[in-house]
């Protein structure tokens, strides 16, 4: 028996199913499945993708493809009583591709095929009316001549050269507008666009419909082999052999009277996630018209006083719809003369708030499973949820009156209006006296983060999604746009311009949209989120939210389903209270050089860095002990028993010294040296690419009373409180460790304070010694490193750079470059890079877990907190991912997301 | 059967074999191998490792220990007819440690074992004088008292106790040497000792020569397990649980009279490679009076007119040893009563010069195979036939006199003396009007190039093995000292001030030791090698040289044994045909941006950088082009057909700039650009890490258009020498490609540009398109990259970065720390780190040959001349290490070497 090229769909006959999609393109199986499931979809059939591959193979159709063609052409001929070709009830039809993966508008698409000079009489009279029909016709020669007979413009400077026939004949006609063509015009459109293909292609345009027919299908088979599909498949990982389907099917018509119309329709609120349809409709239109925004709609309620059965008939196939794919449905529909046809249905796109309400009703009337409702929502819609918004209609208005000067790099979401100061001393200054204000940098530095904390949101000129700002806004909550080279800093005059010249002076209003990356002008109002309200801020009675339990529900269905442990990175203790309010179990990341620039403490730290010799350093460190061993007590208090990795001093000595000439001779002043003296200092302790210098565990391998006082300072912090009763976990984390050698030593000088304190104390607390990974050899050699850790943290950052060679700082002009020429599919500093990156995260965990298989793994790096990442913790088998306070929701349900796909397979 | 821990050695009755170290620890199966070839050696046990290791479990020695000893003792004593503790002919014992591997001076020895105030006398009489016996005596309690009884300093301040004595007999007797105290003074010295013993240990010295034995070998297994061995054994990987030997061995004397003796001697001259023994020898005294200095020692051809018989029998053990060993061999001998014992034999260390005429001569003896050969001599040694050289004399005088002011690293072999200058403007100056100089620097930049050819020596304050100034200095042959942290280098005063305080001002001249690191006051006398005044200056005849023919035949014996190619970096015609000379075969890295230093070349290369577009980056390039196709088309014709890999431009474009402000200014008159407008171009190419920034493939990437200009050139240069009738293979190689994407790019731009110009020209050139394995990524996706790349070329200096994270610039203080202190134990840029890079480089090749099977690889880093390296890469399967052309003779001996070894497995 030959094989089965052809699959029917339509009413009561459907050969295909959803999961058929290798077989009949995801296209063909969804409308398949929609008629299975009773769903009216106008009928038609599918020309498997085999069809296709055989074409592409033996450059012709599989010879028994004309006879099957026929069978199934009849029988959709006879499912709507009318006939292809027929000059009395002419069927006209459509050819659309379809792959077995989406490729959007890769591949070609013909409509209305079956058209001539005799059945367009036909379908006039069918249609009551000759324009349409006439307009029908002359879109089809249009769209064939150019699809299939290839009639383009022949440089990219031409104009199209129907579009050129459309407009000579407005001109001739005296008309601006293509509706107000009349039938005669649209037929005599039509006879000029048959002579123009017979003029620049040589060839008679076809009338018969069988012909057409056919070359619409070579056409679409072939359009998987166009240069733009062949790119995209390129640059999507899609295999060339697959071939594309080819989808037949009847076209239906809405402008056949007052009994005919079309809509577009959601099963539900978008917005508000409302039960009950919620769209609109035309009478007597085509769909394209709903849109296109000639004739107002109606909203949809008028459908179910206007036409109660048709309204009726679309609520059911709502339901269906919504029972059968679990989800909020997007559909279009037509009504031709009373019945009712679904053109296409699809996943709806919704607000933060109707996802969540949707997902909780849905479960709530057992459409969807809990499982199914996690997955219904993007992680990164909580973030709506957290953070400040902007009033929309007004920000609107900004947008339009063009008040947008610059877009950047959307590195800390949410809404920010205030004043523009440059400097960190002054967003002090003026929000203590109760300014709101914007702390614009050209780039910022750990002396900023008083500013920082201050302003209601940051801009910088430079940097990555990992710079500096970036990051501590981020772990801040704070309102955060960085990179943003549409802008120049002139500090001097203290001003910034935009790209298109507006100038921005100090006290200057601007609001600062770190959910977009956008700059505008003036101050936009902005709003705290309801949750933040009842979590953190504790403005707001729970119950008086009508977010908030919905909320709490569904972000505990998400802990049920996850396997992973959600930590955070947090410095201070107010971060980690916040953390623990959005479900954090752990601090995965405490940075201890965020502390030293505190108040007196970054003198101290001064101090120690430009020692003479050890005890000058061992005095200083001295001096600093107790303030971190007091902010050690506070966090451990806030995390109450939770675990805490914190770092051992990371960054390059010199991060913590003044730039400015006068800030140094003041320094010296201030450390009692000569300023030569502390000038030639700086001077030895300045390299060439600090990121690959004297920082992490070589610090305290070559200053090992640093890594002491830090020992020292954590113990005696994890011992007052034990006293207290509090219950303690320390982690001490050795970074950017690449031999284990460095790990032993700095694991010798923790345990040794340790053992002292504890003696001295007469208290026994239980700790760990761990390490980053954060340098490809780390990874590589983690058999040797796991028989000395207790725990590894990914340090994705660092690991990222070092496979890439990237430096995050620096990269941020070439990356832009790569993401944009396809060279880079992502930004491997936001998503993970999972053959590179990822490849040696599964070697360290594999071999790390082979050395000691009770090694905790987690990951600290800024990937912890982007879902795509945290699926393939998941997958590789970490324990936790700790992100910023602020997207611990985002990675619990992330974390759900995982485990629940991974269980499906 | 009770398992045998005892095995024999001596005359006629050895237990042993050389094969058996695993069970008597090297020493012992080295004393049972000499014996087995007929070399008299003092008889003597070895008690195995096994035995040892029963000890460390058990606590004690296995019971049927002490009859075994007993029964081996015996045949000792029959062998020798003396008897242990016998009152009339005392036999006396050493016991000695002996592990598997050596671990030289780690455990115990005990000396003269059996001496007890009754055994002495008979000592005495068998010596035929007191003085001595007693001596031995004396030293045997102190020994015994320090190791076995632990009579030790109790602090690291106090001074050694039997010292202490040994100072008050002496300030009593009113002498100040040892050698003058009387064989009374000595015998109470035994009393003392013994006194302190009891006194400060509390146990009586053992008179029993049994209890004394026991005590010694209980002592010596003991020793495995002193902090020290521990330390030994961690920082050489040896497992805890081998435990070690004890070799027992008698005594014998050489000062028994004038039939007795002791003496050295090398089997050969280990100075010239003379054949004939070279040593000498004192008649009547033991081995150390030997090397003590205080009596002169006579040529051992005098011990031929002497002693013939002896110096008969010397010679026969000599020739068995050679035999035997098969390579010049350094023995201890002591002739006691007319009867020969050797006491030790090793290999012989050896100038160059005697290891290529020792090498010649065996094979030609038929001692050595030619493999054997080819093993003897260490690759390094065939530096001092390239390089110049100090009269060595002139030096030791220079260094006795405290000439050495400083020590660096020694970054490029050979002696230079000169006038110091320090900038490059300068050294070219004078080197024009003929004085020799000694450029210093406290880095140098490729700006320096000029000047650093001009110069004898360079010497630099700061930086690496792989600095700028060591990568070029090798590269030139320069002798180079860098990373120099002893000088202080003031530019405004144009001195630099060494450690110790002296002062060197600009036209001192100071003498550079770029084989060990060494500054010298003052200009000592350098000489060219023969070799180079051979091969490169042709200054002299082949046939005038005495070194120039072995070392060519002993060379195209290393090649004959060699599977790897050996390939050169060179990016000038002069330093690739002295590369060829030296036996490259072809150019692994050719860097194309030192080029763009040469004349006005620099100006255009500014003008490319500060371009405002793409048509004025252009316009410069193609001033470029012409001199970049000259430049090839001269390497070309010095490789003759030979492979040259040309490395796209890789630095950070900044480093093309001027730094200081004046030259800004004047850059800016000849770009006739604001200088204000430069100093801003300038600060936008400023990179916190430059490293990881805006380099390699990315610049082709971002401005292809520099790729494009680089192909065309090295096509066209290719195309004329087609046409001039020279045979070209040109690889292009894209620098830092981290992801396939990127090397796709830049092959497309390759392609398009040689297609272009093979067509314009007519001529089709082959050519090959590859990548440089520099980052970890492209390492772990080499299945990816291999699809596109023509070959791979492992940059090790990049690829240990990266895994590291360590920048070479900056590196250098914590590298030092960490090889110091044991955290590396070796400096991985000098090393190849075989864990992390060389796992990566094993991955890159797997995958990439999984990809591509024909895949070529080498590897252009500066690894590619080390030995280890060398051994790795054949090791991996790679087809060839590139390396400086001065470099090229090791290489090649190393890859001789690593083939052989490899085939012997």
């Amino acid at each position: 028996m030959d094989k089965k090229y052809v699959y029917f769909f339509g009413d009561g006959a459907t050969e295909g199913t959803a999961k058929m999609s290798d077989l009949l393109g995801g296209k063909g199986a969804g409308l398949a499945e929609m008629t299975n499931i009773g769903i009216p979809v106008p009928p038609g059939f599918t020309i498997t993708t085999e069809a296709s591959v055989y074409f592409y193979r033996n450059g012709e159709f599989p010879p028994s493809l004309e006879e099957e063609v026929e069978i199934h052409l009849g029988r959709v001929e006879q499912s709507l009583d009318r006939r292809f070709g027929d000059v009395d009830k002419p069927l006209s039809l459509s050819v659309r591709s379809g792959s077995r993966v989406s490729m959007p508008g890769m591949m070609d698409t013909v409509l209305n095929i079956g058209l001539n000079d005799k059945t367009v009489a036909g379908l006039a009279r069918q249609m009551g009316d000759p324009r349409p029909a006439y307009d029908s016709y002359r879109r089809f020669v249009q769209m064939y001549g150019d699809v299939v007979l290839d009639l383009k413009p022949e440089t990219e400077d031409d104009v199209d050269p129907f579009e050129e026939i459309i407009e000579a004949v407005k001109k001739d006609r005296g008309v601006e507008l293509d509706v107000e063509l009349s039938a005669e015009d649209l037929k005599g459109l039509v006879r000029f666009f048959k002579e123009a293909v017979k003029e620049r292609k040589g060839v008679d345009f076809p009338d018969d419909p069988r012909e057409q027919l056919w070359g619409a299908i070579r056409s679409v088979f072939a359009s998987w082999d166009n240069p733009r599909a062949i790119a995209y498949r390129q640059i999507n990982n899609i295999p060339d052999e697959w071939g594309t389907a080819a989808n037949v099917q009847s076209m239906v018509f809405g402008n056949l009277g007052e009994d005919s119309g079309s809509g577009v329709a959601f099963t539900r609120n978008p917005a508000t996630g409302e039960t009950g349809l919620y769209g609109e409709y035309l009478s007597n239109a085509q769909g394209e018209d709903v849109v296109a925004g000639i004739r107002t709609p109606k909203p949809i309620e008028a459908l179910a006083e206007e036409k109660p059965s048709i309204y009726r008939e679309l609520e059911e196939a709502s339901r269906k719809l919504e029972t059968h794919f679990r989800d909020l449905q997007d559909i279009e529909f037509t009504f031709e003369r009373g019945r009712l046809w679904l053109l296409q249905t699809r996943s709806g796109k919704r607000t933060a708030y109707a996802a969540l309400t949707i997902a909780i009703d849905m479960v709530a009337e057992g459409l969807m499973s809990k499982e199914e409702a996690l997955l219904s929502m993007e992680p990164e819609q909580l973030n709506h949820f957290l953070r400040p918004v902007f009033d929309l209609e007004q920000k609107e208005v900004a947008v339009r009156a063009g008040k947008v000067i610059a877009r950047g790099l959307n590195a800390g979401p949410g809404a920010a209006a205030g004043k523009v100061v440059f400097n960190a001393a002054d967003a002090t200054a003026w929000a203590e006296r109760g300014e709101k204000v914007i702390l614009v940098r050209v780039e910022t530095s750990p002396e900023d983060i008083r500013g920082m904390s201050a302003a209601q949101g940051i801009l910088t000129e430079r940097g990555g999604m990992t710079s500096h700002a970036a990051l501590v806004g981020r772990q801040m909550g704070k309102v955060c746009v960085v990179g943003c080279s549409d802008i120049r800093i002139n500090y001097k005059k203290r001003q910034f311009v935009a790209l298109g010249g507006a100038v921005v002076k100090e006290g200057d209003e601007i609001s600062v949209d770190g959910t977009t990356g956008e700059v505008l002008l003036g101050g936009l109002e902005t709003q705290p989120s309801e949750i933040k309200r009842v979590l953190i801020d504790e403005t707001l009675a729970p119950e008086e939210s009508t977010v908030y339990q919905p909320f709490a529900e569904f972000m505990s269905w998400a802990d049920a389903a996850r396997r992973l442990g959600v930590w955070t990175n947090a410095d201070q203790p107010d971060q980690a209270a916040i953390a623990v309010k959005f479900g954090a179990q752990g601090i995965g990341l405490c940075r201890t050089e965020h502390m030293f620039f505190a108040g007196d403490r970054i003198t101290s730290m001064r101090k120690m860095i430009v020692a003479r010799d050890e005890a000058g350093r061992r005095a200083a460190l001295e001096e600093l002990r107790p303030m971190q061993r007091e902010d050690f007590v506070g966090i451990f208090r806030a995390m109450a028993g939770r675990p805490v990795v914190i770092r051992t001093l990371d960054p390059p000595l010199h991060e913590f010294l003044p730039r400015e000439p006068a800030q140094i001779e003041k320094l010296a002043g201030q450390l009692d040296i000569p300023a030569e003296e502390l000038t030639e200092k700086m001077e030895t302790l300045r390299e060439l690419n600090p990121m690959l210098g004297l920082r992490g565990c070589r610090l305290g391998i070559i200053y090992p009373e640093i890594t002491q006082m830090q020992a020292r300072a954590i113990i005696g912090a994890a011992v007052e409180c034990v006293r207290d009763g509090v219950e303690v976990r320390p982690e001490i984390m050795i970074p950017l460790v690449s031999h284990v050698n460095e790990l032993f030593n700095q694991f010798m000088v923790v345990r040794d304070a340790a053992d002292e304190i504890m003696d001295a104390e007469g208290v026994t607390v239980p700790y760990k010694v761990g390490t980053m990974i954060e340098v490809p050899r780390a990874a590589l050699t983690a058999d040797e490193i796991g028989l000395i850790a207790d725990f590894f943290s990914f340090g994705t950052n660092d690991l990222t750079q070092t496979a890439f060679g990237f430096s995050r700082d620096d990269a941020g002009p070439f990356l832009r470059y790569y993401v944009d020429h396809y060279i880079l599919k992502e930004d491997p500093f936001q998503t993970l890079d999972v053959n590179g990156v990822g490849l040696l995260m599964e070697i360290a965990v594999e071999k790390g877990r082979g050395a000691k298989a009770e090694l905790e793994i987690g990951i600290c790096g800024e990937h912890g907190g982007d879902p795509a990442t945290i699926a393939f913790c998941h997958k590789i088998g970490l324990d936790y991912v700790s992100c910023s306070p602020y997207r611990v929701p985002v990675a619990r349900l992330a974390a759900a997301q995982a485990a629940i796909k991974a269980a499906e397979g």
